[in-house]
């Protein structure tokens, strides 16, 4: 969908620490965007690695950006990204993604040749595409004890010397299924590419609502992931799992203990990325995972 | 979800075919309904089967059945039930689904003890479940030279004898893959606990808005399974197949040759299967599919 | 293969630990072999953890019993005997395996009954079956700072809360591949049937001479296992992995650092199973893992 | 291995008909064979296709190679290998593989610089690879009617239009399992990398003494290959399976009726692989299958 034309006042830059070289093209970006009228924004870990910060760009934490910033330019990974677009998912701030190094997931914009295609981008020639969030509540005799928000997934998984885990799952209040397994992945379409890919789940396009469970090694061979619509409430309950834990995009962590629950469900909030026009998801898919690719040569001489 | 209470007046019943004993149920069945007030109304090809047929008991094509009946009630398996619910797809008629046998994915209701089962459904208590169908349109040099309708899945295959397909697959005007294999499932929800499931599909649940591609044997080690929502048009192209035909529900064939166009969209009908209240989805894949079962006395005694 | 008739004079008794009732069903074997005149031993762990034992019966440890005994009877299940296997397994002494419970992949004499199938082993009536062990070194910077045996498997895996591991492998001198995962299962056809069955290894039947290789959630979509010959020298070195550990059977236990490499061959030891005679390790497999068991009522009624 | 070194004198070749260009290629062949003293037989296909031959050429059919032929020298794609690699097996001549195109798994020396490689083995500096190959007959009533060789495998398939088969498999005069699927494929190592991959089956090291059981969309969720030594004797019995049939490699075909058996064990002959020193069976899985060959930039940026 291309969504009707958003106007760009200020924008915020989100940049990867420890990056050779990086500050030159920052440089080039914050130039180029002060000369189109727009107001540069730093956030704020964006501004303590950075050395030379130019004195005309302030610097704002999340919450900052989401009351002032029209849209974040986000420069480096698809890592950078996940981190950034959880703390600014409650605000609504539209995300830019700029790869420095090779195409990513949700940074799809090459470094080299990126400012033609910003401008293009905050002249309103985009497209929009909204992107679900999952909740995870940790409750342990009726208290919740930790919360958690997940771009790409939320895993519960065993402890690294512990034998398997067992889980509970039930959806909408209906049993499901007791699982002994090393884990179990609860992805976002966002995240079908990640974790839940390597553990042998399916790829769900980003405007499908759906939520995948993908079970890490399961002990019974009839296992298979499941597609549940993302309005599905899941509730995990720690049967045993000597050390397990439960993860939000491999970035925050929980410990648990037997009886733990968690519950998940899609997040009020939401993010939205903005692609250049022309943008494929399937061209992603292609090149990021070799998807589908060939023997090479195949059928080509035989 | 729980509709609001449907007033039944006429109910068709619709009885598989070649088997033993049934005739007994049929005529406990057909009883039960008069006793109760309803019409009954006979599917042509139930009347057709059925020895003794009840003299006040009217027979229908399903024409018929969509234009007088508020329900029809089918006895038999989920093939019995897949052949007829494509036929009242236009008809909007609700389905209610008795498996003689063992349990079914679509015929829940066991024969033994149907009857208090079957009266608590009629007088409102239900569960209702909209099912999507697939529409598939193959075309040939700019013609449509078949259409069909699937409750399960469109299959695209290669020739028995023949080398493996080679498939191009765009999804709403995007180029996703080409892809060599033994052919290609495009499945509902509903198809996704059969071939689906087979060739190494994700199980999707009824209620999610989703499509499944599965790829059968695919040539390229980095295939995988996309989910994708129901509202996309897949347009599949014969790059190279010999003797390639598709299939709908295995049901109805038509022979394909290169550069035919397989046309896939959600059918602007549906179906709807009444539950008995209590109903539950993973119950039904628990008991099928022996899903997750664990190795016997695993984790007992080790 | 049938061996040419052992003769049994001393047999040693293993019996797993906090066995409710187990108590019982010692006895009786023990009865049983001394009344058949055997020498009967019992192993050091077992004897502390019995109660009641017979004052009769003389107590040794591994290398006891692999001086003294002509087999060891294990009463327990698949853990029991996969512990005290690795213990005798320099000492070729015979196993014969009673599971108290369900079927054992390893136990595979059901506790009830047992006696005259025990008899007829005892007499010569048996099916001598052998196992490949697999033996692990970890050297360190020159160093060889822990060596491990495995009936089942050498498993290399990431830490809990780290991100995935980097493994090189290569087999024989010749590199195989760099593999990102949560790690990798290096499994002896024993182990087939146990984690690395979860983790999507194939079955290879206990008489194939083969080893072989499973990721863990590996990275690359176009992973796949790989069944190597059981004379192959597998050499895994840790590119990158934070708090990476390596297990022997889930039962001992090295950390590793990056550079560390773990060496993996075929162990000069190998242990012997007695089963009895018409064992079949195809019905086991179905039995133990409903393998290739139909949905249920699959094909009888639609 | 690499073998003791054998003395080569008459050298065949075989040439993959309808192949743009060849000719030159296979001139500089014959001129670079004859120079260096060795007598060049043409296979009588190659022969026939080969539009200017050489006069001072003699043609051979397959039993003449093997009676003359101290090498084959094979010029076109692993199609072309497998083609006359079975037929040359009964005679044990080596083979050499040429790929013209895209490296093969047989065919593994370039056409480009192509010479200096051939004088080096023919000097004899090779590596020898033997390939076990499987023997299948079909028996009906008692009778045996076909018989196939296969490199790659055996393969039992549903008809296109059919309902999925029903197979009874026996090993070595045990019951395995009852299996409804589209087909199983029965593969030797070398045919572990072709359609047992697509499949979903593991890689066999060629020089693993197994035979892998893939099945081919099977109807029941535990399903998985197993390996089996390659002593096994197969037997699969057709349960129920319309238009059911068998092929070899995919070249060979027969038709199969309901209680039809295959029986299949390793070929007495085998086929041995001339290749250059230095050669690895790893380095070609992974620029064939692009084997474990991560998601781009993956890891470098995030």
């Amino acid at each position: 969908m291309t969504a009707t034309h958003a106007v760009f006042h200020t924008i915020a830059l989100v940049v990867r620490q420890n990056t050779d070289g990086i500050a030159e093209s920052v440089g080039s970006v914050v130039e180029f965007l002060q000369q189109g009228g727009y107001t540069v924004v730093f956030e704020e870990q964006t501004a303590a690695h950075l050395e030379l910060m130019p004195a005309s760009v302030r610097v704002m934490n999340a919450a900052g950006i989401g009351a002032h910033c029209d849209a974040a330019i986000v420069m480096g990974g698809d890592g950078t990204m996940l981190g950034i677009a959880r703390q600014l998912a409650p605000f609504n701030v539209p995300l830019i993604g700029i790869n420095q190094g090779r195409l990513g997931f949700m940074t799809d914009i090459p470094l080299e040749g990126m400012l033609p295609v910003l401008a293009k981008i905050l002249a309103g020639s985009y497209k929009a595409e909204r992107r679900t969030l999952l909740e995870g509540r940790v409750r342990r005799n009726g208290d919740t004890i930790h919360v958690g928000l997940a771009v790409n997934d939320v895993v519960v998984a065993r402890g690294a010397g512990a034998g398997m885990a067992e889980l509970r799952v039930d959806v909408d209040g209906h049993f499901m299924y007791n699982q002994r397994s090393d884990g179990l992945i609860i992805s976002t379409p966002t995240g079908s590419t990640a974790y839940a890919l390597s553990a042998g789940g399916p790829l769900l396009h980003p405007s499908l609502g759906g939520i995948v469970l993908v079970p890490i090694a399961p002990h019974a061979l009839s296992n298979r992931p499941i597609v549940l619509p993302e309005s599905s409430e899941i509730v995990i309950e720690i049967v045993r799992g000597r050390d397990a834990s439960v993860n939000f995009d491999m970035q925050t962590f929980a410990s648990l203990q037997a009886q733990d629950q968690i519950v998940i469900q899609r997040s009020p909030h939401a993010i939205t990325f903005l692609h250049p026009e022309g943008w494929s998801y399937y061209n992603t898919l292609r090149e990021k995972l070799h998807w589908n690719e060939y023997p090479s040569g195949e059928g080509k001489l035989n």
